[in-house]
C-alpha cells in the first residue's frame, strides 16, 4: 500500500507543534483548551457547518478560510460554543486572535478559533488568553503533545480521536522522492448531522500544495466521510473541519491535478474516513457502532442518501442497542428515504467477523437464524448490506445505537 | 362556536357500527382486532403513507379509495404490520376482505383493511377470520362499542384516541338545520414521521358529500395535522387515514365549495387536530408534549418546515425530558431546517400556562428566569413560540419528548 498509517495526530507532521491546558472554562479537573501551532505560514482549506446559525469562530474562521489568508496558529476550547451570542462573541473572537497573535508573533488574521459547548453563554475571555499564555509555553512537536491536545477538545466524547499517515511524493529538488505526512484531531461526531457538542477536525500537513488545489481535495473527501456519519441528526451551530498545510517535507509542490494529488487525495480520504468512523462509534452515549452499506444503486447521491437513511433512523438505532433483528426497520428506512427505487429488488443481510444473515430479498423478510443474528448484532460493529440491484452505484454510512445514556447525557447537558 | 365536541367517536354518526375481539394474533389477554360497518355504502376519501416499502393492506385500500369504489366495512389488527410480506400478504388481504365480504354481506371490494404491529411476518389467516365472524355478531352503534374499537387497535400507545363533533347544516328537504356528525378514533405517533407501529385512523360521517369534496376536504386539512406531527422521525410503511361519508345525517349533499363545505372542512380540522395532537403527546415513552409555535414567517411552507424540525430534534426532545431549558438547542433546530431566515431576528420564547420566558432575542440568548423556566417545562406542555420577524404566516408542530422508555420500547419491541 503507498499509504502508511502511522503513530500520532496533528504533531506527526513536520513542522507542527500542540499544547493544551485546564483553563477552567466550564469542566473542573481537565483540560479544556489546546492551542494548534505551525512553524511556517500554512496555506489552509476548510469546510464548516450548514447551520444558518453559525457560532462567531465559525464566523471568524470563514473569514480567514475564504479570503485566503494564511494561518498559522488554532486555538480551540470546550465547554462553551461562542454560539448565539451576537457581536459580543465575535468581539470575543477578535480579542482572542489579537492576544494569541501577540503572544506568538504572528497576524490576528493567521489565528484560527474553535469551540465546542453549551450554546449561549460568552466565553470568558480572561480563561481564555490565560490559557493561550500558558500554552504558548509548552508548545512541543512531540506526538504526545498532539494527543494531549486531541484529550483537551473532548466534551462529551469517550475517546479521543487521532490518526495519521504517510506516503512518499517526488522532492523538490528531484533527489528522489521525500515523506509527506497527514496528521488529524477530531471531537464530536457528525458533520451533516453532527451531535451538538459539535464535531471539530484540525488536520495538519507538512505537503507543499496550492492553495485551491487544497480547499479541492478537502472538499472531495468530506461527502464519502463526515458527511456520511450521524449521531442524532442535529447540525451543529460550531462544526469545523480545518486542514492546513505549511510545506515542509520538501516534495516538489502539488501545482496541478498529477499522480502527487491522485495520492495526496487518497491519502487525505483514509485519515478523513478513519476519523469519521471512529467519531460514529464514540457517539453520545452509543454501544456498538452501526455501519449500512449500500450498493448497486442507481446515482451515488442516492446510495448516499439511502444509507445515512438506515443509519439515522431511530427505529433501528433502538434495535441494534436491543440486539434485536427487527429488520422490517432496515426496509423501512429505505422506503422513508425520499429517493426511488424498486422494494421488491431489494435485498438487505446483516453482516459480521462471523458470518452473515438474508434478512430480506425481493422486499420480502425471510425466515432467518435468529441465533447467528444475535451474535452479529451482539459485536462492537454492526453493518447492514442493502443491495439495491438498480445500478452500479455504491456508499458507506455509520452511526451508532440509540441508548439511554444518550437521552441521559442530553436531558441534563448544561447542568 | 358552530362545531361542538361530543362525546364518542366512530359510531358517534349515524349508521356506523362497531365491534372488536382478542383474536390471538400476537398479544395475549387483550383484543386485538376492531371491525367497523356502515349500514349504508359510504363515499370513501384516504391518504397514505409515502413509504415506498407499502405494506398489503395499504395496497388493498389505496385500490378502493383511488378506484372509486363505495365501502362498508373496515377490518383492523393490531400486532403484525402485514408489510414486506410480498404477494402471499397481499392475497391474505384478499382473503380476508373476501370473507368480511361475504359475512357481512357486501362486496369484497367494500372491505378496507388496516394493520399494524411488527414488519415481517404473514398475518394468519384462520384467527383472522375467526375474529371477523366473532365480531359480526356483536356489531353496535353504542358510543362504548367505538371506544372499544378504539382500545383494539392500540399497540405501545398508553391511551385510546377519539374524538367526535357535530354541526348543522341546511336539511335535504330545506326544513331547517339537521345535525351532521364526525367521529374519528387512531392510534400511534404520525403520518410524516410516526413512530413505527404506525398510525392508524379512522373518521366516520354521516354527512352527504361528494366524493371528490370528500377527498379535498380530507388531503386539505392534513397538512396543518397529521402532518405536523412526528414522534421520532421514521415514517411507517402502514401509515393509513380513511375518511367514510354514508350520508345518512339527512343534510343537502354538498356537491360544491359553498358555505356547507366550508363548515363541513372546519369541523374535519377540529376533529383531524385534536386527534393528531393526541397522537403526539402519547409518543412511545413520552412524558411531555412539544408544541412549537413557528409565526411571523416568510411562506407557509417554512413555517411547517421550521416548526417541525424544533419537535423533531432529538436534542429538544432529550431536554424537554430532563427539564433542561438549554435553549440554543431551539435556535440550532432553526438553523439547520434547510429554509432561509435571518439568525439576527429571531426571538424564542417558552409558554405555559403560568408564565412566560424569553429565551433569546435577534439571534442571542438572554438571560433568564431558570426558576420559571423549570416551572415551565415541567408542566406535560410545553410550548416553544418562535418570531422569526419576516412576514405573516404560521404554523405549529406537535411532538414529545425523547426518554428512556422509547429506547426501551424500540429496544426490545420484537420480543
Amino acid at each position: 500500500m503507498e499509504i502508511t498509517k502511522i503513530p500520532g495526530g496533528v504533531t506527526a507532521a513536520q513542522g507542527f507543534l500542540a499544547a493544551d491546558c485546564a483553563a477552567g472554562i466550564k469542566y473542573e479537573n481537565r483540560t479544556d483548551m489546546a492551542l494548534l501551532f505551525s512553524e511556517f505560514p500554512c496555506e489552509v482549506a476548510g469546510t464548516f457547518t450548514t447551520n444558518l446559525v453559525k457560532a462567531a469562530p465559525v464566523l471568524w474562521d470563514q473569514k480567514i478560510v475564504y479570503g485566503g489568508k494564511k494561518a498559522q496558529a488554532v486555538v480551540v476550547n470546550a465547554g462553551i460554543a461562542n454560539a448565539a451570542t451576537g457581536a459580543e462573541g465575535l468581539e470575543l473572537c477578535r480579542m482572542t486572535a489579537e492576544f494569541t497573535g501577540k503572544t506568538m508573533n504572528v497576524p490576528a488574521d493567521a489565528v484560527l478559533l474553535g469551540s465546542t459547548g453549551v450554546i449561549g453563554p460568552q466565553i470568558p475571555l480572561e480563561k481564555i488568553t490565560a490559557g493561550v499564555a500558558r500554552m504558548s509555553g509548552s508548545l512541543s512537536d512531540s506526538l504526545e503533545a498532539g494527543t494531549s491536545a486531541s484529550k483537551a477538545i473532548m466534551t462529551t466524547d469517550t475517546v479521543n480521536k487521532e490518526c495519521a499517515v504517510s506516503f512518499l511524493l517526488p522532492s523538490d529538488g528531484g533527489k528522489g522522492p521525500v515523506t509527506v505526512t497527514l496528521g488529524g484531531m477530531a471531537k464530536g461526531s457528525g458533520m451533516i448531522h453532527p451531535n451538538m457538542c459539535t464535531m471539530l477536525c484540525y488536520i495538519t500537513t507538512d505537503c507543499a500544495i496550492d492553495r485551491s488545489l487544497l480547499q479541492k481535495a478537502l472538499s472531495a473527501v468530506v461527502p464519502d466521510t463526515f458527511n456520511m456519519i450521524t449521531v442524532d441528526g442535529d447540525t451543529s451551530t460550531n462544526d469545523t473541519l480545518l486542514l492546513l498545510a505549511n510545506g515542509r517535507a520538501g516534495n516538489k509542490k502539488i501545482t496541478e491535478e498529477d499522480d502527487s494529488y491522485a495520492l495526496f487525495l487518497q491519502a487525505l480520504f483514509f485519515l478523513c474516513r478513519d476519523l469519521a468512523i471512529t467519531m460514529a462509534g464514540d457517539g453520545e452515549g452509543a454501544t456498538r457502532r452501526i455501519e449500512t452499506h449500500v450498493f448497486h444503486a442507481d446515482t451515488k447521491e442516492n446510495a448516499r442518501i439511502l444509507a445515512k437513511s438506515v443509519v439515522a433512523s431511530s427505529l433501528v438505532k433502538a434495535m441494534v442497542f436491543g440486539r434485536d433483528a427487527n429488520c422490517g426497520r432496515i426496509l423501512c428506512a429505505l422506503g422513508y428515504a425520499g429517493v426511488p427505487f424498486d422494494p421488491d429488488k431489494v435485498t438487505v443481510e446483516l453482516v459480521g467477523e462471523k458470518g452473515r444473515v438474508r434478512f430480506s430479498e425481493n422486499g420480502r423478510i425471510l425466515a432467518f437464524d435468529e441465533d447467528m443474528a444475535l451474535k452479529l448484532m451482539s459485536g462492537k460493529n454492526v453493518r447492514f448490506e442493502c443491495d439495491m440491484n438498480a445500478g452500479a452505484e455504491e456508499a458507506t454510512a455509520w452511526g451508532c445505537d440509540l441508548t439511554y445514556d444518550y437521552v441521559k447525557i442530553n436531558g441534563d447537558y448544561r447542568s
